[in-house]
């Protein structure tokens, strides 16, 4: 959950948990598919939980937090791939069906559904969890129930008309995990203060200036990679590999005395709790971001150009449900295919498949006073 | 919840727990109240209290099953007052203030609408306890949160805008215990079965045919109470605390040899769970219930006057969000109060405020063998 | 747990439940047995499911707190065991090694041990489940954990070596059960109250009094029934299975009104929960017995005759583990079977096998007033 | 809890969760005492609940391990206490009463002992959390009843006749989860792994060897600190609280590639989870040690010098109750305050009062393959 502890202490669990967890769900709902008739093999069983086992090990320090700072346009989904193609040399080819599966090329579509769809085993997983750790217990989803509906129609995924209402709770659900946990604005800010400090680092680094990092760190620091040298170059993801949350924490707590006063200021902030102020609202702030800014230039503490790293906005958008990105269908009892959210009287209206977009403003509280 | 535990055996607790429950659960809104500087008088605290504890206690046996069985024209709220009256006579005055908060004439409203509202102590009680005791953990609902997030404007009680996500939740999770647990077709079967019961008991006492019964349950078999007769007779309401589920029970399970062959086979089909066979549907079923009646009597097992004992049909309806009678207001941070169905990008858009009707037959198994 | 609800209001949980809770967990043992490599066929698995389903079903209303004032000299396991051979006879002798199981002349002795012993399913069934819905939380067993220690060795059920601690942890559970709450001093003055109340009806059964009661519960009440007559009479097992808990509620609430001073007093105790006093020591109380007595004939309320149904004495015992009868043997990684209170450095030393006797009086309080 | 994740993942759980969760308890504990008349003043409330609060705040890096490696003579208590000074300083005096009962110097001696006793709010808070987060649900001890039962006599903290039961579970509870989770045997040697890594990294740096790591963690390494340096020179607290897990992990996978080929091995140990393995016996393991040692040194695999790093042994004691030490005292009914051991029929008998000693070797797998 990235940086949600700072909001719900309790939200410590690891991504370890959440793939012993999402493979045994898998495991669960293959048993149910196939005692209803559908046809998986031994092998596609063994092969499906090992694609949810690893679906997230191409994850950096901090999570999402970090996807694109560490290294730049590369997805945390590409080094999946990339470590599911190591395993796969070192144990002879056993992770085969496993990584075409992960990549959507498995001829039995429903397959990467189970791995990576609306009603993966993934969300069903996670949102439970983060549900749990986090004690907001609205997130709490009846995934047993869920899995219990699940069936193969047309190829893919899909749920039994008995399944509905739990089908509505599990987006609702998830709904408000997003505005409540995952985007809440002290976990919005604390992110972003993680961004702009890996972000001067970097700038840092590319002038020359000395910075404390593990060896590993270091590389990414003072190099600038791209997706295509992690091909090119087999020992980048070996070191990418080695990072955790530790090689960042250690730094930021050495930078907190570094002689750039952006950095030693941005790392004292999340040292002290002292965080980015983060307003949220559901429209454009770009008065209140130019009040601001003039205040601040006008009291001279801050120089022009390390403006942004003390003062931005930015939007964030989610939809409650994307009825082609998300597609869940139902199987009516009539033997009909319906997306869910054309099925009369349900909760999911088309309504709600327009993305809510929200503003934010994020400044250091230090600029004001 | 009368006879939910025909579907869901672990739902067995009572009204006492509930009673409890909203009782504590009103005492944690009133200090939070009190603590947003609404003003609530000590003795105010402790007639909400008193409402709320006594709300339900003009409930008879099996709970809303009989209620209009029992006695005619009179409902559970009207008996909790004559209950709450006596009371008050008892204890020489000290419900007054309680009962003018049940009643909806005390001056501040917010009083009665924590007893009785979309948003009171009851319905925060029950969903959590019912989605706790039948298992379906899709009703969970962030009680804890939605005290903390209610405040009183213009006199009533409102939810302040950063609360609006749990409120939906609310309204879903209520929604889906609906359709899941109250409104399941077992349970709904089977509380038809014992409202036939007692009407074919009924039928039986007012032709002089002798019953069973305690004779507080026998009183009201033999003759027709209405709510004038509650008003005019004071051992009436004494004769009806005195029932309560063993009364039914125990009289069900001698009438299972009685002579008269309806009753008889109406206790029996309870007695050994060999309940109404129930079919639901969104489509009014007429057509089915034509098929069903010709064909049960053509095969002449069932004399034509028995019949609406084992096959009929009725509809039922709940709507999610009830826009004029449910009226949950919202209290943006701009000031302004705003009905739930009102708010921008709320998910309870105006669409699920009309009404879902669905349709049902019940017919008993053996009517077709 | 009969009247513990009196204490533990939560506690209303049902007999079904813990019978359906225990057959699923025999179900867990076999399995758990069958993977160590024991001998089971799938017929004793099913066998040794129905003996536990069926254990319990030869009790009455209020559990044990009737079970020898209803029907004099018969327990509970007597007529379980009869209902099965009743069952067995319409099922046409599927219960035939159920019935062996149960009566423990079934060759594989480890098969009743897990339906009836220190460590059988019933125990690891209602000790949690009592526990949960009592709230009285330190009754919790780690149940999961037992049942995978569990093995056959010597022809009957021992534990490995590793699960000492849970097995110490189990009986500690037990010990704190029963004197927190199956012997809580006003669970025991509740029961005996409602024994009183049975015996008192008998008695003025004898005398030819007229009493309200079903006529399955008239049977027992006018009748002297002895284990002899349930062999003789067939009839006398199937008036006995028509009664439960309503049966007796509905009488108590009619007989309140009854002619009889005694009768009538101790169901209005019942039903005003103006319960028995207790007191509760470790040494016998009859000085304080001697004084209540002599201070209640002084004053000339009660009659002599009726002194036993306000004011009596008795004792009741418990033994943390009893070394004889209790015998849990531990299978130690030497392969020797010792039993648990040998085992060096165990909790459960030999002075815990002595049993502890507690003695109490009961009375009414209008006795004294 | 250490190392205690390697063997139950789930107990992720952070000191400070431990620390507001004490904090929590004693706020109730203080309350409960003050109903009972228990003289306690506002000013001591808060002192309690900051001696409580930070009673751990001297804490190193992965907890009890580390504790006499990082710094040598010197307790986590008095680095506590350190801090806590410090922390008075910056709050002009206000922790002075927090300090004093945290010393024990306070003339209420029964404060204290809610910080640091056998029934302190740290036991209390942590053997329920661990419980909880390591999912082995036998540790659950009923605080609140505790909690309820609890009362000052003569100076102390008591607990009331009618808690004993309670207060056996919470004994019994506690020995278990010595011997199943702190004591259980990978977490004992991931403990003896982790304080080996920094032997040999302390003595590399002692030879001046070149080492990766933090400035503050590099300064512990290669510096010899003792008790008294910490109280002549200020900046030895401040690096000392600039550590976390994070220096240590940090450093560990740096090493790994560590031209030592000591510190390399056992690095990668702990990284690849390749654990010593370990043997826990209640006797003496002498016997083993040299079969072990002679058949690694005849293979010629290891330096004699290194042995240590990769064969040792060692014990471990505790006992269920110290009745010296632990001395809980129950307030019988009668007024007489008495050790718990020394109860009539109690469980914890005199002889519980002997610590129990185990023994264990630990040796690296590839020592002898």
């Amino acid at each position: 959950m990235g940086t949600a502890h700072f909001v719900y202490p309790g939200a410590v669990h690891t991504r370890l948990h959440h793939s012993l967890g999402a493979t045994h769900l898998m495991g669960q709902a293959l048993t149910i598919l196939r005692k209803k008739g559908v046809a998986i093999t031994d092998e596609e069983c063994v092969a499906a939980q090992q694609a949810i086992l690893l679906h997230d090990i191409g994850h950096g320090p901090f999570s999402h937090a970090l996807e694109h700072t560490i290294a730049t346009g590369v997805t945390h989904e590409e080094i999946s791939h990339k470590i599911m193609e190591r395993l796969n040399d070192l144990y002879d080819g056993k992770l085969e069906t496993a990584i075409s599966i992960f990549d959507n090329k498995y001829p039995k579509d429903f397959l990467h559904q189970l791995v990576s769809s609306q009603l993966d085993m993934d969300r069903m997983d996670y949102l439970n969890r983060d549900s749990f750790y986090s004690g907001v217990s609205e997130g709490v989803i009846g995934y047993d129930r869920i899995l219990q509906m699940l069936t193969v129609s047309g190829g893919g995924v899909v749920v039994e008309e008995k399944g509905i209402h739990s089908v509505e709770k599990f987006i609702v659900a998830r709904r408000l995990m997003y505005w409540q946990v995952y985007l809440h604005k002290t976990v919005l800010g604390t992110e972003q203060l993680i961004i702009n400090i890996l972000l001067r680092a970097k700038q840092l680094a590319q002038q020359g200036k000395e910075l404390f990092a593990t060896p590993a760190f270091r590389f990414f620091l003072y190099e600038q990679i791209s997706a295509a040298d992690f091909s090119s170059d087999r020992k980048i993801l070996d070191l990418f590999c080695l990072l955790d949350d530790a090689d960042i924490s250690a730094s930021i707590k050495v930078w907190a005395l570094h002689e750039d006063e952006v950095l030693s200021t941005l790392c004292n902030m999340i040292l002290d709790r002292n965080l980015y102020k983060v307003k949220l609202s559901t429209q454009p702030l770009e008065e209140e971001y130019e009040q601001l800014k003039n205040k601040a230039l006008a009291s001279g503490k801050i120089k022009e150009e390390d403006f942004p790293f003390y003062l931005f906005s930015g939007s964030t958008s989610n939809s409650t449900y994307n009825k082609d990105d998300d597609r869940i269908n139902i199987l009516m009892k009539s033997g009909e295919l319906v997306n869910i959210s054309n099925v009369d009287n349900a909760l999911i209206t088309p309504s709600l498949t327009v993305p809510v977009r929200k503003y934010y403003i994020c400044y250091s509280r230090h600029l004001l006073n």
